[in-house]
């Protein structure tokens, strides 16, 4: 049963990956230069990725895809801290097999590094604050709708971080792996994945600060 | 619990103005002049955290994130008085630090102001419109889909009004702060609220006249 | 109450095509002349739209917003025949006053008609699939999901549809007071409304050969 | 009731087909040559179509509109084995059926056959990762929500995949009659079918894999 729970992490990591990266390749190559759109189809994709995928695997693994929420859900004892190790690593293998298979369904080379820089002040506010609003999403959804409610909340915060919220170590892990769009230069990994564990922290602190008051 | 219930309106409040602003100044970086495609973007992003906030503060505050929306609700009972200062004085404060926050994100100047003109009859009339329709969904959704109903209502209305309807004084006073896409000249920002607060008030009278009927 | 339901349909048609026309000029004027642009603008706005009002108005009036719905309505004996004419009047003065409405907001002369061209056998074809579509949607959709799939029907069928799908004699005639990509000239009305009739009285009769089958 | 069944599968697959057809057509037509925005209105269409015909078609035959679910449906005792020739004869006639009705609706001669080039190793390995996630889905979505959580996936499989994700033989098969945007060469569509009964048998196996674990 713990190899299911690992194998269905594992699962969920990869096909999110396979949905941000291939869509980021999609939408890239056909929006004619426009970004706009090509963040808007992206976006979209996203959404409805994100949406299905936890819905098919919180019954299995919880469906966190991301090693922050895990962590947190380990402190709150959700999770039993023996499995986190073992999530981690499959979310980091699956989110680098999930890159993977999109170049190779796009006929690029299977392993390439991304060029694309991401990194200053600005968008390290913007992974911040896009990890502490899922960190709040993730702890207060109801659980009948928790699915849509973090897909939802993934596809506003790509507009209105200044990073484009990807507010997961293991997404910004696999993102390397992608010389598109979507992707991200290996060296501004380690800067947005501590701003996420940054974000993480005060997410869950600020959850507690508003508390459950009235909620039934 | 006071406090925690004036924390979350803030919070709330907050967060929908990093939403509104954050998303109007990424959309107009990337989509190059094409208006609509902006305005699509930054709809969807609206939309997408509009339903998540009410979501998951509705609870504690009832995340009207509106001082027009909490007017009526004090005069219907449904938020005591005596914290209806309170509540317009977070919601004011949470949509200016939104706004900054949003700056700050997008490398801007902290303090900024919006130069952009929205004035005119025709945008006065959709503010009542909006405003209107707002309360009109805010008094007669079915708590269990009301999250879905604003924010599938105001993703519409930011297309059929012609001043893309803010129906928010709160929000009307927070876009002042950002030179964007978003935003709205302060001198503006006196009619605009006139508009909303008769708009508010007419839907709240055509609500009455509408009357509960059939429903169960 | 009958006055209720009449206003209640009153107010729940002239909304729609506020919604409809509204932003439909607002997509022209922002599109720069992409008309795909526009049209989805106009898609999204309308899925919102509808959503919220049949959410809203059903419990009073049934929300048919539809002469062609309501017709089948009676004659199905969920509408009594004596509420019908009255029910065909408020929803085409309804119509006619959104489209003013929306007019009045975007600064154009309250009362012109349109000069768009909506005509031939094609598009005849499409308002008939359109019209029995929404029809085979109406009388099938589980009551508690009846707004949600008649929006997204609707938001399909403006695509898949060559005649941007109207579906409703109602709309058609009050998108004639507005010459924009929302409008259709006068000329064209009779036989588009002829279409729908055709499609109505299809709808209604593939209804019934599909049965009920295994529906618990 | 056979009967009844038959004739509910053919007309959801006719009426998926002039979903996808048609809004391709439109999509195309209006795009202006930007792919992306075309894609992403063929998008939203099917997710619209294809969460109503499920919701209204899955009660009566379970609206597969897809040979290769109604395979596994089969082996997995859901649908008896001599009803499986029937159901893929009216998916196939359906699919015909509703490509020549998209034809009709916009003025294109009823019978043509497409000359878009869908092949290679690339697209072959998008349609496998694009069925088995199909399958995943269809085998796993409460049936509560079976309906919306189709519609997400394909509509961000459209985009995640590098052949637009058809996942299904009968779409590829009435495709062949669109010489559009939405079309496949008649000599690319044994690949793909090829590809698809590839990937839905391995997305039932990795389904099998995975378990069923917690879900109560």
């Amino acid at each position: 049963m713990i190899r299911q729970r690992l194998f269905a992490e594992f699962l969920a990591t990869s096909l999110l990956l396979v949905t941000v990266v291939g869509s980021g390749i999609m939408a890239e190559r056909l929006a004619g230069g426009n970004d706009a759109v090509a963040l808007m189809a992206n976006t979209l994709a996203t959404v409805g990725g994100l949406y299905i995928l936890i819905e098919l695997f919180r019954p299995v693994s919880g469906a966190h895809m991301n090693p922050a929420v895990s962590t947190v859900m380990a402190m709150r004892g959700e999770l039993s801290w023996p499995l986190l190790p073992g999530y981690i690593v499959v979310q980091l293998l699956g989110a680098a097999c999930g890159a993977w298979l999109a170049n190779a369904m796009f006929d690029l080379p299977l392993l390439e590094f991304s060029t694309k820089a991401r990194t200053g002040l600005g968008q390290w506010l913007g992974e911040i604050v896009a990890t502490a609003g899922l960190l709040l999403v993730v702890l207060r959804a109801p659980s009948s709708r928790v699915a849509a409610m973090v897909a939802a909340y993934i596809g506003a915060a790509y507009w209105f971080t200044s990073s484009t919220s990807f507010a997961n170590p293991a997404a910004s892990f696999g993102r390397m792996f992608s010389d598109s769009f979507a992707g991200i230069a290996p060296d501004d990994v380690p800067a947005f994945i501590a701003a996420q564990i940054l974000g993480a922290t005060l997410g869950a602190a600020i959850n507690k600060l508003v508390g459950t008051a009235d909620r039934v």
